[in-house]
């Protein structure tokens, strides 16, 4: 099986579980856990088909949709066994994140030849499907979480395309940049890893600007 | 007139309408009613058109735009008469949803061929618009709600395409799959049906897991 | 350098500061900063041309990338110099939406030869990168504020498609409608201006409604 299509189904099965796990934690029925897990599960790949202008990969092959369905029911019927649910969220969109971005970047390189293009999408659309799922089940958002989120996507995008311009083959490629995607994001889950915030200072409420 | 073309000019004004009086709940100006019944109005529909690779149909057509501006005005004028602007919401809200469900399930059918698609299609485009209204004006989403929503898309969105595969002509299968959604969403708004949602227990705030 | 572009590169500037101040009031890292001034600077232009069928403009040329990734770092080690940013914010926002009505209208003019979907390329394109700076950073939306906020951008887009279809030149009438838009929308944030809003009552709560 072609490296880049186990990480692209791999990448829409556990982005559906986080789905499935959110709406398990806003107790919605069976048809909201299919729900969240679908848009959840295709909406990053989606918005990269869109923005790179080739025909959206679950409507060529829609079994994309019937793993999300799939994995809405397993997640149903297993969630209660999970000690809890928001790590598992977490660690999962972890596996997401970094099958995302080497898909993001992977295909983003293939249409249009362009290194930035293939970092920036890799970043955006590892990022897109848990931005949405947090969005529409109102938890709060992973990119405003202190560890480090974005740049895992980011780095992994960016190592992806840059081995792949010098050369390295493509199954090497996407492995490496998956495994400096995941540890990264896996680190800063584990030991809290941040980058320095902005200090100076919060923002007031507009209200109280004079 | 054609029925599908009918039922998309319906799905696009009940939508606007719901939009306009999202507005007025949030006693916005007059452009905020027009911006906001634009954006439900269209929403689903552009959201569809983007997927399934036609030319969106606003472009094509920019009448629907002027419906939506018609229909803005009108409820800014009209809104105080009704005794509850959310309940009414939430009927056309049901309307809008059968009839983009049954839209969205014959552009998805048109251009693919593929059933699972159209049912998808019908599901996500039949909601989006509520979803971005909800979202925008700051509403609770519609998809939060205890009773049925999203199944009453999927059901239309399911039984046209089936009934399209099973050779029923457009205007019957139309017809049927519109009363399919419309009765099962007005069922749960009227008489609070509901799923068994799930149980086990809700989501702890991501502060509170140690 | 040709007007329009310069209206491009200035609008995706300033919208890409506005969402890295963002950022810097939710005290967010260096990437978080990258990340709001990227998905700020060039969501409404992504929007735009996704709906009217031509290429992203940032996949075609990777510059505007750099231009957001330049401004937050600006920002990032600026930011703390500025007395309100959240000012700031608004009055960079206030260019942006100038700039951008204009080069939605003029895209979707050129591309459909429709006026109305030159108005309405032009009002939507201008507001989305705010609205989903807004969304995705919790900020209040800028659509709820009560000074005139979408009528600027809808002024602006009309003023440039009917100088347009009257044969004006474009320079001329890009000028006039970004200084239209400008006006309005910098005498709305500096006098208060705004238009009576509907007045009959707010909304109540879902829950509170029999």
């Amino acid at each position: 099986m072609n490296v880049l299509l186990f990480l692209d189904y791999a990448g829409v099965a556990v982005f559906a579980a986080t789905g499935a796990l959110a709406a398990s934690r806003k107790q919605l029925d069976i048809i909201g856990f299919l729900f969240l897990a679908a848009v959840t599960g295709i909406g990053g790949g989606t918005f990269r088909d869109l923005i790179i202008d080739v025909p959206v990969f679950w409507v060529v092959n829609p079994a994309y949709i019937l793993v999300c369905a799939a994995v809405s029911v397993i997640v149903y019927f297993g969630a209660h066994l999970v000690e809890s649910r928001y790590k598992l969220l977490l660690w999962l969109d972890a596996v997401g994140l970094a099958a995302y971005c080497v898909m993001g970047a992977a295909k983003g390189y293939a249409a249009t030849g362009s290194p930035t293009v293939a970092v920036v999408m890799g970043m955006l659309t590892a990022t897109f499907g848990g931005i949405l799922r947090d969005l529409l089940s109102g938890e709060p958002s992973v990119l405003m979480r202190p560890e480090i989120y974005v740049t895992a996507a980011l780095a992994g995008a960016a190592s992806f395309t840059i081995l792949t311009v010098a050369g390295v083959p493509l199954l090497a490629a996407a492995l490496a940049a998956f495994a400096v995607a995941f540890l990264i994001r896996g680190g800063a889950l584990r030991f809290g890893w941040s980058f320095p915030r902005y200090r100076s200072r919060p923002g007031r409420r507009p209200e109280d600007i004079p």
